[in-house]
């Protein structure tokens, strides 16, 4: 998607990738197959490129440092990167700043879970500090025991205090090496087994007092943080106000919508920002966009049902990530713009399940 | 640009490329280098191809015949391509099926041109009967003198009477194999020196009745012809009605706004046809859209230039086509979209004719 993005800014992109069958080396033409892992790897793939960035947050803290200081402009840099790897380090900070965070600390010990218990009330919830995506790597604490199995595991934990919360929201924005920042309209992100299925744009009633807070908080973490490219941060809304859940800096899921439904779609933006362009306009391209994701279903042959959907609704966008089908995995996302938000979800909805198992929902 | 809709519908291109260095080699993988005139080029190429469809008009229609009887799905097929490629093969079917044209006829000698300018009166146009395009292969003929010159030139020619026109419009339909047409509201096209330099949508204060003619005028043609993909009509609006001007089955130029401006992209609605898919709405995404062509200037370092359009009106959406800057070559495009047709034209403008040659307009 940001080489869709590429193209039209007369940017020239290279991939590193883990094989030459990666969906983005297949619609890449200058690919360097590699380890991202390995430095070595790295500045090689770095050589001669005005800009790297990532499309994921596990490449080694160390190795982004080490390329900053052959002189390669990285970004995000490792300063502001090591927030979204992780959590704990991120938490710290969120916290230093003055942003509202759930209750947590580091767990080493089954003292550590006790403590933390006694004053924040069971269950809980155990992180893996680094590593976690989509729900794995989050354990949900109802005991000593619960805890003594993951403690066991050796990973570095952090435990957070659940939030009691009404509805997840997101709000993306982007910041250039200049220091220019814009924050897209905030987004409601609905979730089931701790995988995104719809993001409703703009997120549906928020009070635009505290969507004006939710902008703020994610644009103060930014600059606050150093954060070059795009930053989405996750919050909860409870009843008393806001709760930063996570961060990811580069293009996100719960930012897909805006290739269709915003002037500039996340990835021209990023590629904007992280080249310190001037950053393009994050306005709606319609009152209501809704995108869902597109989960794999048991039967991977999806081509008869994309041509039902296509002659369904000539309306809805449906963007392939060239993935193999497995069950549950995110092989795409659709999105459908339009007036009334009920009608418009629907729209999105019918596509991407009907893509996903030939059932109409 | 169609590998940017490429991309989003999981469709993966192969392109027959003149040199690796070309702008669509450069963003698409797989890419074969060779000659569009040879036909064991084409073959080559078109091996294990699910379907193969053209850029321009020019690959020979013997060849694309030689490869639809090898079984090669080519749309649009060589029956209907080559009403692109000559005009007046064009202008005999369509008077044949009842669509208005200027006065015409073939000329091969002097008195065919005296014979011409009898019946229809003087000025009137010369046209060679392939291979015109922007305005070259087109001689304005005031006396025998004149045509005298192009007569000698051995170039197989074609007169038609000047038309009369207060301005050119354009439709751009799409056509399936199944025979499923939609088409995309109709435009005014603004040219200077025979080059479009600007694209109105939808056209200003057309009367809807003209517009419902001139879409069932290029719907017509789609399906007398056999046509499959884009086809663009080019029409004068006359005092009395409209008259087709010219014939292009391909993404055309008249079309480009469709990319930011309509639901569907002209590059994706071309897939969809080609691939006999269900088509994309044609709907347009804001009440006004205006795409300028983006011309090369005396300076070919236009980079200092882009950053100021980007930071002037982040709005705007410039696109590269990866060309060498030359004087008066398209070397791009700009859109902007909006409400009110003054302000959001006076956008589009400012940033093409900035990005030219620095020149505020």
């Amino acid at each position: 998607m940001t080489q869709q993005a590429a193209i039209a800014l007369g940017v020239e992109l290279r991939v590193l990738a883990e094989s030459a069958g990666d969906s983005a080396a297949r619609v890449i033409s200058d690919v360097r197959v590699g380890d991202y892992r390995d430095l070595a790897d790295l500045r090689d793939f770095a050589k001669g490129c005005d800009a790297v960035t990532f499309d994921h947050e596990h490449v080694p803290t160390e190795h982004v440092a080490a390329l900053a200081a052959d002189g390669v402009a990285v970004h995000p840099g490792a300063g502001a990167l090591v927030h979204a790897q992780d959590k704990a380090v991120m938490r710290e900070r969120l916290t230093a700043i003055g942003v509202p965070c759930p209750a947590w600390r580091r767990i080493a010990t089954a003292a550590d879970v006790e403590a933390f218990g006694e004053e924040n009330g069971w269950p809980f919830v155990l992180k893996a500090v680094r590593g976690g995506y989509d729900g794995r790597g989050v354990w949900v604490c109802r005991s000593a025991q619960d805890a003594a199995e993951v403690l066991a595991s050796g990973v570095p934990l952090m435990a957070e205090a659940f939030v009691s919360f009404e509805r997840e929201l997101a709000v993306l924005v982007a910041r250039s090496p200049h220091g220019q920042g814009v924050s897209y309209p905030v987004v409601e992100t609905v979730q089931q087994d701790g995988i995104c299925v719809e993001v409703l744009a703009p997120a549906p009633g928020l009070d635009p007092e505290r969507a004006a807070v939710a902008q703020g908080i994610a644009l103060k973490i930014a600059t606050e943080l150093g954060v070059t490219g795009l930053l989405a941060v996750e919050m909860f809304e409870t009843s008393s106000g806001l709760v930063v859940n996570e961060l990811a800096m580069r293009p996100h899921n719960s930012g897909h919508w805006t290739i269709d439904g915003a002037r500039t779609s996340q990835f021209e933006q990023h590629l904007r920002a992280v080249l310190d362009l001037p950053l393009g306009s994050p306005a709606l391209a319609a009152p209501v966009v809704v995108m869902a994701n597109l989960l794999g279903g048991d039967d991977p042959d999806i081509f008869s049902r994309y041509e039902h959907v296509m002659a369904h609704d000539p309306g809805v966008k449906v963007h392939f990530y060239g993935k193999e089908v497995r069950p549950g995995r995110k092989i795409g996302h659709v999105t459908a713009l339009g007036t009334d938000l009920d009608e418009v979800r629907a729209r999105a909805r019918h596509a991407a399940a009907y893509l996903a198992d030939g059932v109409y929902t």
